[in-house]
C-alpha cells in the first residue's frame, strides 16, 4: 500500500496534492512540552517557496500553516499535530492538456499504472509541493534536537557544471542564506548563477548536488542491523523528489581508497575519544560516534522543460508537449531546506529510539 | 531500539553474532506454495563464503543451512520460516587482545557506547557474518519472483584503481562467476586481481564499486511517498557493512546533465509504453516502469589491516593493533550475493505490497 | 509514543482535540478507484453525533466533513485521504474549573502524569469527539467491503439493568434504527428508554453492551499466531473510550461449556462447508472460516455526573465537582457506529493483508 | 500476510510447527546488561510443560532451551537473543488420520483455506507447543519489569462449573503454584480437580477463567488513541490459542453499574495520589495509573475429545475421529504462563515506549 508515514517512533504522516483543497500532515509521537514557534515554521516554509528569486518560478505561493491540534498554550501536548497548508494557487484548466498525456521522465505513467487513474493536474501527489509536510514536520524535529546543540545545516555544493572545490569545513555555513543559490562561497555562487541564466535561455534544466552536515549529533544513534542511521538517512534523502544518488563521509571516493588512508584514527581529547580524520562521517558500524554527519545528495534535473518535446498520450500517440506558466531551471537551492528537514526527522526519530533502549 | 527486522509484508529478521552459537533468521509473511530448493540456497551462501579463491580469506567456513520451521512435504506453508547456521571455528581467545581496545573505523566503540558492552570476538554483531541471514532471505524472496521472471544479477565493476568502463548492457553478464573477481570483462577482471595481488604485499585492503542489474522487474512496485521503490533499495543496500554510497540509474552523473539530455522519451513497442533512454533506471516518481533496475553501490576498503596500527584502549591509552590470522584484501567480490540478496528482499516486499493494493 | 494511527495496510491516522481548531485524520492505503460517498460518511457521523434524541446531549455539532485530499473526480486515487471537521462549539472558558482538577475516572491525572501537561478543555484528546475520525475511516472502509457484499450491524443488547434476551439471529436487525437507543426490539427498547429516563433524574449514567454482527465476512482473513482476526478485532473495540471488555462467538460463557457441546459440526452445503453451530463465533484458529462473526463489548457508565462528585486537585487539595452544561446519561446507542467502524477497519485491513499473502 | 511478530520496541518473532523441527524465537529490542538466569527461563517452561500432574497430558517433553544469540558473559548485549526447543516427540505416523480431515473447531480448514496447504501433523503451527516462545519471551520482560519491582501474577478462578467466589485481593497469590490447577484457594482447587476427574471418565472437556493481577505497574503506560494499555492487552491475551474473552477492571460487570458506583474517587496517601476503589483496573484513559490492573481472560474447552466426533474430510465425506494419545481435559493451569508471559511481553514494551518519550 501507498506509504505516507516516516519515522517509527517520532512520525510523520502526509497529504495531498498539488491541486487539491490542501497539503499538510500529522506528526505523531512528537515529545511533550516544546514551545512551538510559528515564525521559525513560517521561515522554513519560505526557504523552500517557489518564487524567491530570478531562479525560481515567479507563482506567488503564499503558504501558510494552520495548526489543527496537539499544541496548547503554546506547546506541544504529546498528542498528534496535524497542520495544514491550503493551495490557493488552483487552475485546474491549466492542466487538462496532460490528461492523456505521459510526460516523459514525470510519475505520469507510472502513478497511472499503479493506481488505474491519477490527478493530472501539476502532478498531483508527485508534485514536490508535497514536500511542504515535510518541512514542517523537520521544524518540530528540530525543537527537538535544540535541546541537545544539534545543528544541520545544507548548501548547494554543484549545480550543472559549477561545482564547489571546498569542503565543508573550509566554508562559512553561516553564508548559506546570502545568495540566491545557497552556495556558502560567493565566486562559486556567482558562477552558478551565470550558469542559471544561460541555461534558462535554452529552455534547458540543470541538476546538481547539495552537501548537508550535522554538527554535535548526538553519540550512539543508529539501529543496527537493518536500521543503521546512514542506512535512514539514505532512505530519507532518496525519498525527496529527484534525488538520483546518496553518499556520506568519504562516499563513493572510498572505493578507490586503501585501508591505511580511509581508517579514522582514535585521539583523545578532553577525555573523550575523537578521531583524526573522519573519512567514516560520524558514523561507525551505523551508529553515530558523535564526529561531524555530512553527506551528498545528488539531483536530477527538472523533467518540465520551457521548449517543445515529443511524448507519447495513454493511446500510444505521438504528442508534442511543452512546459507552461514560468517554471524553474533548478530545484537545487530550494531543496536545501528539504534536505535538512528530513535529516532533522531521521536524527530525531532515532534520538527517541535510542532513549528507549538506553533504559538501564 | 535494534532493528533486526526488514520489510513490510514479505519480513526478515536475523540474529547471530560472529562467534556465537550459531546465525541466523526468520522469515514470516513468506507465501505458501513455493517449492524449496536448498541446494539454491547453498550455492548462495557458497558465493558469500570466505575462502573461495586466493583474494579471500582462507578460513574454512562450511556454512550449512538447517531449515527449522514453515517447510513441510519440500514447500513453504505461509507460516515463519526459521534458519539457523551453526558457526563452527570458535576460537574466542583469538580475540581477547580486542577486549578493551577500539580498532579504528570498526564498530568496536560506537556499539560499546550504544549498548554499554559489546562482544569483541571477531566483531560479533557487526561482523559480516551476520549477512549470511541476508542471503538466504534473498533466496527465498528469488522463489517469489521467478514467478514473475525477475532476474537479478550483480558484479563488480571497480576495485581500488581498476574500474570497468563499459556499460551493464554492453557485458554479458551470465559470466560473472567466470573468475574470483565477479567482474564479467576478463581483461578488466585480471587487472582487478593483479591490483589485489599488490596490495595484499602491501597489508593494505581495497574498496570498490559493485553494479546490479534487474531485468524484467514487475511494473507498478514503489509506494509514493516515502518508501519509493529506489528509497527503499537504497536503505537496503546502505545497511549492508562497508557501503558508503548509492546510487541509481543516472546517479551522480545526473547532477550535470541538462533536462533535454536526461528527459527518458517514451515509444511504444508491442503494444507496451517503453522508453528509448533509460536515464531513470527503470523507476520514476518511485514506481518501477518496467525497464531494467540497475544501481550502483560503493564500498570502503576493509578496517582490519594485516599491518600495525595505532589505537586507542578504553581508557584512553595508546595501543598498536594488527589483524591476525588472515584476512581478506576487499570484501567486493563476496558482497555480490549480498547485493543481490538485499535486492531480493526489497522487490519481494514490494511486489506483495503492490498486491495488497490492486484489490479491486 | 503516542500512537494515533490504526492498522497495517489500510491505515488511519487521527487528530484533535475536543475543543481545538479540528479532529480529523489520514486514511492511508485506501484502494483506488471507490466512489466516494460524501453522504454516506454525513450519515454516519449523524448516527454518532450528540443530541440526537432527548436521551443524548442537546450540543449542536455541526460535524461536516472536508476531504483535503486523495479523491479525484468523485473517487479514490490510492494516495493518502485527509480529512477535516472543525470544532464549531469552542467555549474554552467553561472548562477552567478543570484546569488544576482531576475527575475521578476520566484521563485527567494520567494524561498529566504522562505528557507533563494537558489541555484540559472538555477532555482534550481524551475526549469521545475523536471517535469522529474513526466513524469516517470506517466508511471509507465499507466502500471496500461493499465490493464482497460484507454487512457490518451493531447494536444495543443492553442498558444498565435492561437486556435483550435474545440471539442476533432472532432479531431484525433492519430496525436498528428505528429507535433513539438501537435496540432491535421494540419492548426491550422502550423499557431501556424508561431506565434511561429514570437515572437522568438521578443525575446517574448507565453503562451497557452493544452486540456487533459481520454477516458474509470474506474467508481466510487473520494472521496467526499473533495478529488472529479475533485478537485485533478485540484491540480494535478496546481501544474506543470506556470499554471494558469483548467477548466473541461463546464468550465468556465457552468457560463453563463442554468440547461435545461447544464443538461446531461441519457439514456440506451447496459445495460449502459449513458448521451447525456457530460457537466459534466465525473465526476458528484465528482466522475467519465464513460463518457469521458475533461479538459483544462492554461499557462502563458515564464518569461525568450532573450531580456533586468529590475529587482532588493537583496540589492535593480535596474539591468538589459537577459536570456542566448537559451530559449524557449514557454513551452505548452513540457508540453503536463506532463499533462498526473500528469493525470495518479490521475487516479492510485483513482483507487487504490477505490479499497481498495470496500471490500465486 | 501472517504476522508472527508482537510489539512495537521488545519484539519477539516466534517460529515453529509442533511436529517440525525446532520452535523458537528472536527478541528484538531488549536493553543491554541484564544478567540471564537460564534456570528462570526452564522453570516458566516447566510451568507450561504437558505432563505436570495426572489432569494434564503424560506425555514427556523436555522443553530445553538453546541460546543462539544476544548474551555474551551471561549478559544481553542488546543484539536479537534468539532461542530454539527441538521438538523430540516426533511421530509423524500418528497424525496421517488427519491428513484430509478437518477437525471440528480446530483450525485445520482455515488453515488450508488460508494457505492452500497445512502441516496436518499435531496442529502443525496452530498448536499450543508455539507458545513455548511467548513464555521465553515473557522471561526476558520480567528481567527489565524486575528493575521496576513490577510483579505479574495469575490464576485459575474458574474451571467449568466451579468457580472461586473471591477476589484477587482477597487471596495468598503467593499459593498459586501449590497445587496442580493454580488455583489459590485450597477448597475451591480441590472442587476443581474432583470436577476435571469427572470430566476425564466422560471423554469431555473443560473450560475456565484465568485472573492476572499486575502488582505495581509503571505509572504512564499507555498510548491513546488506539495503543491503550489494556487494547493493547486485550491483544495479546486473545491471541493465545482457546481465549474468548477478555475483560479488565470491573469488566462486563460495569455494563450494569450507575457511574456513582463506578467512579474510583481518587485521595492522597505518602503524597501519592490513589483511588479508594479500582473499578477502573489500574487505567484511566489507556495509560496506566499506579494502581493493580488487574483482567479476566475466558478459554473455551479443548476441542480434541477422547470419544468419536463426527466431521468431515477435504472431499467433503462424513468422517468420524477421536482423539488419540493422551489428552488433558483442560489447558487452563497450563495457560496462566502463558497469560502471564503476554502481560510481560505488554507491560516491556510500553515502559520502552515511555521511556522513549519522556525525552525532555
Amino acid at each position: 500500500m501507498a506509504s505516507n508515514t516516516f519515522g517509527e517512533l517520532f512520525r510523520l504522516t502526509t497529504f495531498g496534492e498539488s491541486h487539491g483543497p490542501a497539503v499538510g500532515g500529522i506528526i505523531d509521537g512528537c515529545p511533550a512540552g516544546l514551545a512551538v514557534d510559528k515564525q521559525r515554521i513560517q521561515y522554513e516554509l519560505n526557504r523552500r517557496k517557489p518564487g524567491q528569486s530570478r531562479f525560481t518560478t515567479p507563482r506567488k505561493e503564499s503558504d501558510e500553516i494552520q495548526l489543527l491540534s496537539g499544541v496548547f498554550e503554546g506547546h506541544t501536548t504529546g498528542t498528534p499535530i496535524a497542520f495544514s497548508i491550503v493551495n490557493k494557487n488552483q487552475n485546474p484548466k491549466d492542466y487538462s492538456h496532460l490528461k492523456d498525456t505521459y510526460r516523459p521522465s514525470h510519475a505520469d505513467y507510472t502513478y497511472e499504472k499503479k493506481y488505474g487513474r491519477r490527478d493530472y493536474r501539476g502532478g498531483g501527489r508527485s508534485s514536490a509541493r508535497e514536500t511542504i509536510a515535510r518541512v514542517v514536520g523537520g521544524v518540530f524535529g528540530r525543537l527537538v534536537l535544540d535541546r541537545f546543540n544539534t545543528v544541520i545545516q545544507a548548501y548547494v555544493s554543484s549545480i550543472g557544471d559549477v561545482s564547489l572545490d571546498k569542503s565543508y569545513n573550509e566554508l562559512d555555513l553561516s553564508t548559506v542564506e546570502s545568495n540566491f543559490v545557497r552556495c556558502p562561497d560567493t565566486p562559486t555562487a556567482e558562477k552558478m548563477m551565470n550558469h542559471i541564466d544561460e541555461v534558462k535561455e535554452m529552455g534547458d534544466t540543470l541538476g546538481g548536488v547539495i552537501t548537508c552536515v550535522i554538527k554535535n549529533p548526538p553519540l550512539a544513534l543508529g539501529e543496527p542491523v537493518f536500521d543503521k542511521f546512514h542506512a535512514d538517512l539514505a532512505k530519507a534523502v532518496m525519498s525527496i523528489n529527484a534525488v538520483k544518488g546518496f553518499e556520506y563521509g568519504s562516499g563513493f571516493s572510498a572505493a578507490k581508497m586503501r585501508g591505511t588512508q580511509h581508517n579514522d584514527r582514535f585521539y583523545v581529547e578532553d577525555d573523550k575519544l575523537r578521531t583524526q580524520t573522519n573519512y567514516s562521517g560520524g558514523i561507525q558500524g551505523g551508529i553515530t560516534n558523535g564526529e561531524d554527519i555530512y553527506f551528498n545528495v545528488a539531483f536530477k534535473p527538472i523533467a518540465t522543460l520551457m521548449q517543445k518535446q515529443k511524448s507519447v498520450s495513454r493511446d500510444g500517440t505521438d504528442v508534442s508537449i511543452e512546459g507552461k506558466g514560468r517554471h524553474d531551471v533548478t530545484v537545487i537551492p530550494r531543496a536545501v531546506p528539504i534536505v535538512e528537514a528530513m535529516s532533522s526527522l531521521v536524527l530525531t526519530d532515532h534520538l527517541l529510539r535510542q532513549k528507549a533502549h538506553d533504559l538501564l
